[in-house]
C-alpha cells in the first residue's frame, strides 16, 4: 500500500478511538502538545535551519524564506494557538435537533467528527500545528501534506507532537505526515475516497483550483477573494474614506482586502481627488476607469483585466458607476462571492445590497477586513469557505464536524 | 455555447429573481404548477405513451416500463406532492446566528438559496416534478437532466410547469430541462463549475459513483445502503423478530432495508430456527455463515461476497457473532454508513453501539426502515445523504440551502 493509504488507514483506526474521547481528554492532549513544542523548540529550530539552507540553495525568495522561518517567538505563538483551541467549547456531542415522533421514536441529531481530514498546504510550518490542533479538538484524525520546502521542519514538529500524545489518551497515530512531497502524493489524496473523508487545501489559487478540479474526496474550498467596496453619494464622507483605506491598506495580502473601489458619480466628483491623495500617501498604486481619470489624470488606466484581478498587494482599481444597479452588476460579474461592502446612508439601498449580493459576507458601513473566524467570534480560523455547501464564510470548529441521527425505540416497525 | 451552459446561464439569471421572492409568491407558483399538471394531464399522458412505445420497442424491462408509466392517479400524486411542498415552512431567510461584537458590528447568519442546482436522475418522470418543487420552494433554479427513456414525458411535464409559471412571479426560466440525453451532457454538468452550484444524482449505484468520481461541481451524494441489524442475547424475542422481519421484508428494494442480520450466539441458538421459518414464509432467500447453517441446514452458505452485497431484494445474509465487538467490527468492515440497528435490553451495549457505529442513523430497538425524510418529520424527501459534509442522513428542505453573513456597522475598521 502507498504511503498515503497506509497512513490514512492508521489515521482511520486512530479516529475511532479519538471520536469517543471526552473534551477533557482531548484538551489535555492539546496542552501536552503545546508544552512539548516549547520544551523541544531547539530540535524544531535546528530542523527548520536545514530547510532554510535548502531554500537558499534553491533560490527561494526572501518573502517565502521569511514565512518558512521558525524562531522562539513563532514557536511560542504556535503553542499559544493550541492552548487557545483547548479553551474553545467542544462542538462534539452537541444536540442539534431532538424530538419524539408520533409513533414514539425518539430522534436526536448530534454533532460528531468528520473522521479523517486531509490537509494540503504550502510553506508555513505553523499550519502543521494549527491544523493538528483544530482536527484533534473536533475528534478528527488528520493526514497532513505540507510542501517540500518545509519537510524537515514539519517532520520534526509532527515528531514532537506525536511524542507528546504518547503520554495522553489521544492516539499518536491520529497525526500523520505525508513525507512524499511530489505532486503525486497530493493527487493520491484527492482520489482517496474511503480513506479520507474531506480534503482541505490551504494555499494559493493554483493549489486550490487543482484540488477542486481533481478531487473525488469532498473538498472544503477556501480562497479567492476579489472584494469590492461600493460608496454611494449619500455616504458619510469621512466614514467612507476610512473604510475604503482600511479595506485596501491594513493588510493587502489577504483574501478579505479590497481590490476594486466602486464610487457613485456624485461622491466621486466631490471626494475622489482627496481619497486618491490619501491612497497615494499610503503607497497604493491606482488604476482607474475613464471617468476616474478625468478627476485624477495622474493615475493609470484600468484595463478589463484589472476588474478581474485579485492583486493581494497595494494596487487598487477604481470605477465610477451610475448607482446601485450598476454596482450590483459589476460585483456579480467580477466578484468571487467572498466579502462585499456598501457604504451608504440610504437604508433601502443598503438592504437591497445585502439581500441581492450573493457572497459569504455582505457589509453595510464596515470594512471587508472583518471576514475572519476570530473577528466573527469563533475563536479559531479553519479558513474562509468560498463554497456554498457545508460551510460558507469564516469557519469555526463546527465546520470540521458532521452529524448523526440517534434513534431510540421500543420495537417500532414501519407499516 | 452548449445546451448545458446556455440553459444553466438562463437558470442563473432566473435564480437571482427567485432568490428574493416571498414565501407567498413561491407557494402560489407551486400551486399553479400543481393545477396545471392536473388540467393538462392528457397532454402528459400522451407524451408518456410515446416513451412507453419506444421503451417496448427497445426491449425495456417490464419493471422499468412500470416505473416510467404515467396515468391519472400518478399525475394526481405528483400534483399533491407540489401542494404538500407549498405547505412546508420556508427555510429561506431564517436567522441561524445573531449577535453584536464588542466593536459594535452586528453579525447575522441567514439561510439563502444555493443558487442553481443540477439534478441528474433515471427513468421515473415524477422526479421531474418533485425536484422542481423542492428547488423552487428553496429559491433555487434547477437544471434537470432525466434519462433518454423519459425524454418525451419530461419535456411535456416541464413545458406544462413552465406555462404555469408564466402566470406567477417565479420566472419560467428557473426550470430548465436538458434534452441531450447522451452521457456527454451528464459529464458537462459535472464539470460546469460556476454554472451549477451543486449536482445531486438520484439513481442507481453506478450513476452515483460516476458522478462522485467525475464531478468538480460540489455533489450531494445519496445512495448505497448496506444496513445491518444486530440482535443480542438479551433482546426481547418477539420485538427482535418483528424488527428483523420488517427491516428486510416491508420494502426490500430501498436503501434503508436490512441486508445482513447479525445474531449473538445465544439468541441464534434459541430463536434463529423460528425466525428462519418466518423469513421463509415471507419468501426471503437466506444465506448463512457456518454456525447459522448448523442451526438451519436447509439454507444456502453465505460467501465473502454476500457480506458486501446490497441485495435490494428478498435475500438476507445471516451471521452468528460472539458479541458486540464482533458485530461492530463486521459493520465497520462491510457497512456503508447509512442505517445500523442494535436490538438489545442492555442499555450500556445500546449506548456503545449508538456512539461507536459511524453511520447517518443508528437505531436501538427499531427498524432501519425509518430512515426517511417523511418519517423523520421533515415533510419532504430530498434524498438520504450518505456523505458527511453539508448534510447527512434524511434531508429536508434546509439541505437545499446555503448561508450568508449580513454585517451591519457604523464605520468600523480593523485595527
Amino acid at each position: 500500500m502507498s504511503e498515503v493509504k497506509t497512513k490514512a488507514t492508521l489515521a482511520r483506526e486512530a479516529s475511532r478511538r479519538l471520536a469517543i474521547l471526552t473534551t477533557a481528554q482531548k484538551n489535555q492532549a492539546l496542552l501536552a502538545m503545546a508544552d512539548a513544542l516549547v520544551r523541544e523548540q531547539s530540535r524544531i529550530i535546528e530542523a527548520n535551519a536545514l530547510d532554510l539552507v535548502d531554500g537558499e540553495a534553491n533560490g527561494t525568495s526572501v518573502g517565502l524564506l521569511d514565512r518558512l522561518k521558525l524562531n522562539e517567538a513563532r514557536i511560542l505563538d504556535m503553542a499559544d494557538g493550541l492552548r487557545q483551541v483547548a479553551e474553545l467549547p467542544d462542538p462534539i456531542g452537541e444536540t442539534l435537533e431532538s424530538g419524539v415522533r408520533p409513533n414514539g421514536l425518539q430522534i436526536i441529531k448530534v454533532r460528531g467528527p468528520i473522521g479523517v481530514s486531509g490537509i494540503i498546504y504550502e510553506a508555513r510550518p505553523n499550519v502543521t500545528v494549527d491544523a493538528a490542533g483544530l482536527a484533534l479538538k473536533t475528534g478528527n484524525a488528520v493526514v497532513l501534506r505540507g510542501s517540500s520546502s518545509a519537510l524537515k521542519s514539519n517532520r520534526e514538529i509532527v515528531g514532537v507532537l506525536r511524542e507528546a500524545l504518547v503520554q495522553t489518551d489521544v492516539p499518536a497515530e491520529a497525526l500523520q505526515l505525508i513525507e512524499a512531497v511530489d505532486r503525486s502524493s497530493v493527487d493520491e489524496m484527492l482520489k482517496a475516497d474511503g480513506f479520507l473523508d474531506v480534503v482541505i487545501p490551504r494555499g494559493g489559487a493554483s493549489l486550490i483550483q487543482h484540488v477542486v478540479i481533481n478531487a473525488s474526496v469532498p473538498v472544503i474550498e477556501t480562497g479567492a477573494g476579489l472584494c469590492h467596496t461600493y460608496v454611494e453619494d449619500s455616504a458619510e464622507k469621512e466614514m467612507a474614506l476610512r473604510i475604503a483605506i482600511n479595506a485596501k491598506v491594513q493588510r493587502p495580502s489577504v483574501c478579505n482586502s479590497m481590490e476594486t473601489l466602486l464610487l457613485q458619480a456624485g461622491f466621486a466628483e466631490r471626494h475622489w481627488p482627496e481619497l486618491a491623495e490619501r491612497f497615494r500617501a499610503a503607497n497604493v498604486e491606482l488604476r482607474g476607469c475613464g471617468r476616474t481619470r478625468e478627476l485624477t489624470p495622474w493615475i493609470a488606466e484600468a484595463t478589463e483585466d484589472d476588474w478581474g484581478t485579485e492583486y493581494n498587494e497595494l494596487i487598487l482599481s477604481v470605477k465610477v458607476v451610475g448607482g446601485l444597479d450598476e454596482a450590483l452588476e459589476h460585483i456579480r460579474r467580477y466578484g468571487t462571492m467572498h466579502s462585499e461592502c456598501i457604504v451608504t446612508e440610504d437604508a433601502a439601498h443598503a438592504e437591497r445590497f445585502m439581500q441581492e449580493v450573493d457572497a459569504a459576507a455582505v457589509y453595510h458601513n464596515a470594512s471587508t477586513r472583518f471576514t475572519d473566524g476570530f473577528e466573527f467570534g469563533y475563536g479559531a480560523e479553519i479558513g474562509i469557505s468560498t463554497q456554498k455547501l457545508h460551510a460558507r464564510g469564516p469557519m469555526g470548529l463546527p465546520a470540521l464536524t458532521s452529524t448523526k441521527f440517534i434513534v431510540s425505540g421500543n420495537g417500532q416497525i414501519r407499516e
